[in-house]
C-alpha cells in the first residue's frame, strides 16, 4: 500500500472548505491543516475534518515537514506570490482558477515549478465533472469528427463582481473546457470580444468572445451575470456528430447527434459551386450514462497521480496559462472596439500591423 | 361591406404559393393572378385557388386594370426592378424579405414609393406570428423595463446558399424581429460580425452579430447552418422582466420571468462601489396563451389595412431598409476581422476615424 | 409495372378527407369516388382531387365496376352495415376505428370478410406513425427483453362525444398501438376500468384501464377529457430495457433507455428473501432518428400489400376485434365497481365465478 | 425571547441523521440526544451535531428530565410501542412515516395522545417542500376551483422492500400530500387497487390506486418500482385552472393553467343533451416563484408551534390515520381482484354488500 500524500489548503473562504472535505475524503490524501490569516475561519473547517492543523501565517504553514503539497483558494491577486513561496519551500501546488491575475505572473510561476521539478496544477474542477471527462473521451478518439465549431453559453443572474467583468469571472469555466477538450489544448489565432454594461456597473456584465481555432474552427463563448433564466450549454460541432452539454438538464446531460455534415464539390456548368453540396446524414441520437462522481474527487486523484507519476496533470499550469492568454486578448479586443487580437501559438500577443495592413 | 383589394403574386417558387394561398382565404383580397416566367409552375398554384389567371409577362401583369397590389417573391436581386416597375404603374407592393439586395436599392424602392403616395411593406413574416405580436405588446407597453440585452440563436442544419453567405440568409429574420420590437425600430450604433466556413464552402457558414443599442443596451445573433441541434431561441432581458421566446416549444413558447436587476449605488469607505451592488427580485414566471392564427393571415390583414388608412405598414420599407444596413455593416466588419462598423441613426456608414481617435 | 388499385371513400366528415388526400397521392391507389349522403360535403372532398366522382347512395357506389375497395369514415354505429354491404358487393375494406360498435357485430365483419376471400382492415392509424413502427421493431426483436409493464398516457382537453365516453373514444387510440406491438397481439386475462365524471356529463370523462397480461406483466392506460395539459406519453418497461414514447416531443419522441432489472435469488439465513435482490444495470439512453412519413400514407400502401398478397394487413379486422373485446371488457367491469372482467383466450368474456370464489 | 424545546431523535438508520441534523439547526430546538440500539451508529449521528448524548436504552431515555419531545425514525411496525411508551413517558411525539403498520394501532397512538393532551405529529416531509405548501395555498384558496382530478405518478428504478410492497412504501408519499391539500383531508368513499409483480419478487411491484372523491371526483397514484425513467408528477385537475407538479423539473416545478372546462347543459330537440356541452376557456400558464426551504427545518418549525399553540399540527395523526385507511383499504380490495374497497367517512371498512345489492 502507498502511504498517503500530505496536503494543507490555503484560504478558508468560499473555494477552500470544498477542497478540504474532498482531500480529507480521498484515499489518496491526508489533510494536515487548513491555512487562513482569518484564525476563526480556519478553525471552523478545521473542526469538521477531526479538528486537523490550523495555521495562520503562510512562513510557518511552508516551514512545515509534514505537507508535501499545497492547495491554494485565495484571490487571484495573490495567487502568484504564495504559489512562489511554496514551490520555494518545496511544495507541490494546486490553485485555484484563474491561475493568476496576470499572464506575466503565470508564466512566472509555470517557470518556477518547472525549474524545482515541482508539479503545478490549475484547479479547473468543470474538467473533472463526469460529463467533461466523457466529452474529451469523445472528441479525442474522433467520435465527432474534425471539430467546426464550439458554442457555450453560460448566463445566469450573477452578482456584479468588485474587482473583475464578466469574462475574467465566468469565461475561465468555458476557456478552461474548451482546453482540455481539445487536443493540444485551446491555441486560438485571435480573440474578438464585445461587452456591454447596460446597468452602469463600470464594467462588462453582459460578453460575448469569438475564438478562431486552427482549420477555420471557430468558438465562441456567451458570459453574462443579467439573465435570469440559467443557462449552461456547450455545442460541439464535427464533421461526423455533434455533441450538446446540456448542464441544467440531469436526466440527460450529454447529447450525441449521429448527425454529419459534408462538402460535396459539385460541377455546375464547369463551374465549381459550393451551393447545395452540403450533404446531410440524419441518424441516431445517443446519451451515454455518466457516473456521479464528485469533480473534486476526481481531482484529488489526479493531483496524486500527477506527483506520483512525475508527470504534467491533466490540468497543469500550461493549461491554466492558455486561458489568461485568452482573457488578456479579450481584454485587449474589447478596448479596441472589438477588433480580431491576434495570438501567437505561445499565447503570446501578436502585432497585429501586417495584417490589418493586408486587409486595408 | 367594403370591396376586396385584389392581389397579384409575383414567382411561384417556394414562398410564392404560401402567399398565394393566404391572400385567396383573406377575406381582404381578392387572388386575381399569378405571375411566373415559367407557366406550368404558375399554373399549378393557379390551380389551387379556382384558377385564377396565369401571366409569364411581367409588363403585361402591371398593365392590367384590375389589380391594386402585388406581393413580390422572386429572387432578392430581382426584387428593386420588380417592385419600381410595380410602383410605377399604380400598384402597391409587398416584398418578401430581403428588401432588396443592396441597402441603396431597397432606398431607392422606398423613395419611389413615397413619391407615388403607394404602400411598400416587407414581408417579415415572423412579425406577425402570434409569439412575436405579443413580444411587441409587451415590450411596447413597458412590462420588461428597460432592455439590457437581446440574445437571439437560430441554428439548425440548413442548405449552404449560392448567393448568400449564413447572415443574409438566416439573420434577417432576427433582425426584422428584433427591429419590429424595440419603439423606434433597430438604430444601433455599430455591428460587428464574427463568421467561420469551417467546411471551405467559400463564404461564412456561423456567424456572429453584436450590435450595440442605445443606452449601453446590446444585441447579439447567433446564426449557423451547421447544427444537427436545432434552436430558435431569443432571450430578451430587461430591468424588471427578462421575456424567452423558445419557437421549438409549442406548449410554451414564450416565458416571462418576473426578475429585475437593480443597481444600487452603495458608498463603501466613502467611494461609490459597484461591487455586490446589483440586487435582484425572484417572482414568478409566465406563459401567455397565444392564438394559433397563421402569421401571413395576419401579415395579409395588416397589408390591406395599411393601404386603406394610407399609414404605413407595422413592417414597412423602412424597417426593411434598416434590416438591409445591419446586414451591410455585417459584411464590413466581417471584412475588417470583427471590427465594430459604425453606423449613423439613418442606418448609413459612419466615419469610423472620430471615434477610433477617441480610444486611441 | 402493377395497375393501381381503385378506391372509394364513403363518409366525408373529420377523417374521410384526410383518407381521400392519402389514397388519392398514393401510387398504389386511384381515388375514384367519394361517397356521402350530404352532396354538398361529398362535392367539397371530390373537387380537391381531380373532381372524382361524387355519389350519395351506398348501393349506387356498390354496385359501381370500377371500385376494388371501399375506406369507411363513418360514425361506429354504421360500420357493420356498411362494411358487410360492401363485402357482399366483392370490394375489399378499410375501416375507421372502431372497428364496430360492438364485439359481436364486429366478429361478424370478420367472418363474413374471411368467407368471402377479402381483406378486411382496420385503420389504426397510429400503428403507422414512425414512431410505432420502430417500436414494434424494437419490441419484436427483443430489444426490450421481457416486457414487464407498459404505461400509456392520453390526456386533454377534448370534447365530451355525444355517444361514447371516454374510454370508447380515446384508449382505441393506446389499445390498438399496445396490440400493434406485442407479439400475438393483445390478449389480456381480464380487464379492470375505473372512471370519473365529475362535471355531471353523463358517461365517464376521466378513465383508468387495467390490463393484465402473460407472465404478470401488466398494461395501464390513462384517458382524460378534462386536462388541460397535454401528455401523450406510453412507457414499456422490459428486462433488458425501457422504451420511452413522448409523441409530443418532436426532437426526441422514442428514448431506449439501456437500463434492466433483474431478480438475483439470494438466500439469506436459509431463507430465499426477494429484499434487495433486484440488480439494476445503469446504461446509455438512445433516441432512433425517426423518418418523417405521414402515417396514412403508410396505411395506404399496407392496404394496397395486404389485397396485392392475399394476406392479413398488419392491423387486420382479428386486431380491431380485440380492440373491441378489451373496451367491451372495460364497460363491464365499469358496471361492477372496477372489479376485473375476466376474458377468455379468444376475447370473449370469461366466467367470473370460479376465481371470486377462490378469494372469498 | 422563547426557550427552546428540547428534542432526542430515536433511530440512527437512514433518515434519523437528517431530523437530527434539521432540529439541531432549528432555532425552535435543542437537540440533546440520539438513541440507538447500535451505539456506533447513534454515536456517529452525535459527534456531527457537537456530541450530544447517546443512549441505547429507550426506558433510559424516556425517563430524562431534559426532554420534551421525542423523533421516532425506526422501522414502521415498532411505532406502536415506541410512540406509546413516550406518550407515556410525557414527551411529544413526531413519528416517520408511515404512522404505523397497522391503522388499528394508529388509532390507538391518536387515541392515547389525544388522552394525555400531547402532540403526535406525522412526519409527512413531501408537506413541506415549497412546492407543496404553496399547492395547499392555491387549493385551499379556490385557486382551481371545484377539483375534478387528481393524477400523482412516482415511479422510478427502486429497491425492492424485504417487509412492504410498492404500495405502503411509495403510496404513502402521494396519499399524504394529496391528503395535506384537500380541505378536510383524504376522505374516499373507497379504494381501488391493481398491482403487478412481473420479476416474481412475491409482491406488488408496479401499483395503481384509484380513489373515488367527493362530488365524484377522482384521485389516481401510480407507483412503480421498475421503470428506470424516473417520473414524480402530479396533476390536480380544476374547474377554473389546472395545477401540474412536476417535481424533477427544478427550473419550473409547479405550472397553473388558467384554463378551465365547465359544462353548459344544451337543449337539443328538446332533450338535454351532454354533448359538446364542455366550453373551454384558454388561458395564460403561470409559475409561482418558490422559496429554496428544506421541507425538514419547515417541518421542525412546525412540531415547535403546535407543541407552543397545543393545536394539532397540520400533519397530525389523524392525518397519518387516513393515509392507512386508505393503504389497507388498498391491500383489501387488491385481495378482491381490484374490486372497489368501501370506506365510511371515518376512514373504516365499510360493509360492501349493500351498494354491490344496488349495482346488480
Amino acid at each position: 500500500m502507498i502511504a498517503k500524500l500530505r496536503i494543507a489548503v490555503i484560504g478558508a473562504g468560499y473555494w477552500g472548505p470544498n477542497l478540504a472535505r474532498n482531500f480529507d475524503a480521498s484515499p489518496d490524501w491526508d489533510l494536515v491543516a487548513v491555512c487562513d490569516r482569518d484564525r476563526e475561519r480556519a478553525q471552523l473547517v478545521a473542526d469538521r475534518h477531526g479538528g486537523v492543523r490550523v495555521v495562520t501565517a503562510l512562513n510557518e504553514l511552508l516551514a512545515a515537514d509534514d505537507i508535501d503539497a499545497v492547495a491554494i483558494a485565495t484571490p487571484a491577486a495573490t495567487h502568484h506570490e504564495i504559489a512562489c513561496a511554496a514551490l520555494a519551500a518545496g511544495k507541490h501546488v494546486m490553485v485555484e482558477k484563474p491561475l493568476a491575475d496576470t499572464a506575466e505572473r503565470g508564466e512566472d510561476m509555470v517557470r518556477t515549478a518547472a525549474a524545482a521539478g515541482l508539479i503545478l496544477m490549475a484547479d479547473h474542477t468543470y474538467c473533472y465533472t463526469p460529463a467533461v471527462l466523457k466529452m474529451r473521451e469523445l472528441v479525442r478518439e474522433g467520435a465527432l469528427g474534425d471539430i467546426l465549431f464550439i458554442d457555450s453559453v453560460r448566463i445566469n443572474l450573477g452578482l456584479v463582481q468588485p474587482d473583475v467583468d464578466v469574462f475574467w469571472d465566468l469565461a475561465p469555466h468555458d476557456l478552461s473546457i474548451i482546453d482540455f477538450l481539445l487536443p493540444g489544448g485551446l491555441r486560438p489565432t485571435g480573440v474578438a470580444a464585445q461587452g456591454a454594461d447596460p446597468l452602469g456597473a463600470g464594467k462588462a456584465c453582459i460578453g460575448y468572445l469569438t475564438i478562431p481555432l486552427a482549420n477555420e474552427a471557430i468558438a465562441h463563448v456567451h458570459v453574462n451575470w443579467l439573465s435570469p433564466t440559467k443557462i449552461r450549454r456547450m455545442v460541439i460541432g464535427g464533421t461526423t456528430r455533434t455533441l450538446v452539454w446540456d448542464d441544467l438538464n440531469p436526466q440527460q446531460r450529454l447529447s450525441v447527434y449521429d448527425r454529419g455534415v459534408d462538402l460535396t464539390q459539385q460541377s455546375v456548368d464547369g463551374i465549381d459551386r459550393a451551393a447545395s453540396m452540403v450533404s446531410y446524414r440524419l441518424g441516431d441520437t445517443w446519451s451515454p450514462a455518466l457516473s456521479e462522481r464528485e469533480a473534486l474527487a476526481v481531482m484529488a486523484e489526479e493531483f496524486a497521480a500527477s506527483i506520483r507519476e512525475q508527470r504534467p496533470a491533466r490540468t497543469d499550469g500550461e493549461a491554466g496559462l492558455r486561458v489568461l492568454a485568452v482573457l488578456e486578448a479579450a481584454s485587449r479586443s474589447l478596448a479596441n472596439e472589438g477588433k480580431l487580437s491576434l495570438l501567437t501559438e505561445n499565447g503570446a500577443p501578436a502585432l497585429d500591423v501586417g495584417r490589418t495592413a493586408v486587409v486595408l
